[in-house]
């Protein structure tokens, strides 16, 4: 049995999520020989550690109630990762696409200090993927992301394990569930955008403030990990053309569907280095014609011609479900 | 680099296919350590055998020619596995569910002789999943036959490694691109079973005898296999119960197309053991709901929800595809 002392820095839903899926999956996790020891869980508001592991059904039980999970006020991510010896770093701080945020820096200090990084968090790897690759190269450490494109939908290791042998000539798909939730509803109940954002975000499903998904940001950011990860491209969101959802109408979408179509935004990489993300007919009965909040990605081989998976996108069990593949794919014995 | 000597056993389009995959990969594998050399290649008339290596372009085109690319006429494959040095089999004879056929003695010689063997054959599968993978295991071969269901969409390699971690709960699939041809064409064209039958034999799309296809026979082959290798079953094929889709008439499909729904033959294995093919409604948007030749498998699982894969379900090179990718995930270094 390994031991691994892992950190998991941000405790929202999705930090939470993956403490669940821990304790859920402790007994399969030793079987394939591994056991996590959490010796640290980091908010907004400081962390609480404890160098023996800790009690995470505890954790998730007080910050339910105190809405904190800090014993430690003030002690960030990046101090646990400075401070604290172990050998995983669980990164799920809030994402930020402009800048990369706190995860970007957690990020550095932690492969700095020799430590694996497993993470969901999209802004650092759209902005700075080839210099975080390559520090976790030099300090010998592992970096898995497969969480921060599609959520539960296992589309990274496909590519490079599950399609072994095959040429990736292009991928396209539907990365953003929000997306495709308004125009899926735009189109079912014969409404306009506005109307349908807002039963969105009543529901959850679409944030107050819409733009970074609507607008295609969401799903520009996503390509540009594909397009690195699986390509080797030096890509940023700079990169991506970019037109949203916000005038797709309601009669479009009946148009489309009276020629056997459907409009969804597809975000695109071309092996000549293209990338864009656009409003796009699909044909109903492909494979991308997927409804709801599901994502899907559609990759051309030049072997096994198109390939497409389709899953949830998003969801706190989910995300932490693709995490803790990660995690499994760094620490089982092959 | 490691030098792998091989046979390929059955030179008919998929066993062609494979040659040509490795002509095209060859530098490809290569780059990952891997050199594979065909030692024997073996048709119905007899084989061509070369310990020193095959050339794969000459043996395509005397197969062209002359129809058999067998220079020792009347030597088998069997007797290839048992006389020649070698260390892989690739077993692509035709497929034959009810005794198993070549493919069965085939794959039992190989293992007595400590060869591994990747295969796209069904049958054997479908019979002694149990027995050829204890023999396997107990002669410390490789065995793998990710072609052996839906072709090139990866849905065994997916199952098992890219959502580790997951518990599969149930499995639900397209696994028939004869029969999803049919139901697709009989709705598009607003034709009956029988008009549209025709047109696919015509395609090649359909045998001249389809029961294999229309009644659900290879369906519930290859849901045996899955449920052996997946969920660890000890299944044949006499356990599923089976309804093909002859019955269907094009007014079913049009009503179907009413309510928001498509009629496709759905394999279905559960968790409890029940193992199904029947025609069932699935809602169109819904992952299943792929028209044409297409393939999907649906999977439910209990952290990442219904993670489908869809690709083609046949396909010379699109078989070959996926038996490359299972050698390489057997030789490659890790």
């Amino acid at each position: 049995m390994k031991t691994i002392k892992a950190s998991i820095i941000g405790f929202g839903s999705i930090g939470q999520g993956v403490a669940r899926v821990l304790l859920a999956k402790k007994d399969y996790l030793n079987k394939e020989g591994i056991d996590i020891k959490v010796i640290a869980v980091t908010d907004s508001k400081g962390s609480a550690v404890d160098e023996n592991g800790l009690n995470l059904e505890k954790c998730l039980a007080v910050k339910a109630e105190k809405g904190t999970v800090a014993d430690k006020p003030g002690m960030t991510g990046l101090d646990v990762i400075n401070q604290i010896d172990h050998d995983l770093v669980i990164e799920v701080t809030p994402t930020n696409i402009n800048t990369g945020g706190d995860g970007l820096i957690n990020m550095r200090a932690a492969f700095e200090h020799k430590k694996d990084v497993v993470t969901s968090n999209k802004g650092p790897l759209a902005l700075k993927f080839k210099e975080l690759t390559k520090l976790a190269e030099q300090n010998g450490c592992h970096f898995k992301y497969e969480a921060t494109v599609g959520g539960a939908m296992p589309v990274i290791n496909l590519m490079r394990d599950g399609m072994a042998g095959n040429e990736i000539e292009s991928v396209k798909g539907i990365f953003n569930g929000t997306c495709n939730y308004i125009l899926t509803r735009m189109h079912e109940e014969k409404s306009n955008y506005s109307e349908i954002l807002t039963e969105a975000v009543d529901l959850g499903i679409a944030e107050a403030d819409p733009t970074y998904d609507v607008e295609g940001i969401d799903t520009a950011g996503k390509i540009v990990i594909l397009a690195n990860a699986v390509f080797g491209m030096d890509k940023t969101i700079a990169d991506v053309e970019r037109t949203g959802i916000t005038k797709i109408t309601y009669e479009a979408l009946e148009m489309s569907a009276r020629s056997g179509k459907t409009i969804k935004l597809i975000g695109e990489i071309k092996k000549d280095g293209s990338l864009s993300v656009a409003p796009r007919l699909v044909p109903v009965g492909h494979p991308l014609s997927v409804s709801g909040t599901l994502n899907a990605a559609s990759i051309q081989t030049d072997l096994a011609g198109e390939i497409t998976v389709t899953g949830k996108g998003a969801g706190s069990v989910e995300t932490a479900g693709s995490i803790l593949s990660d995690i499994i794919s760094i620490y089982r014995d092959n």
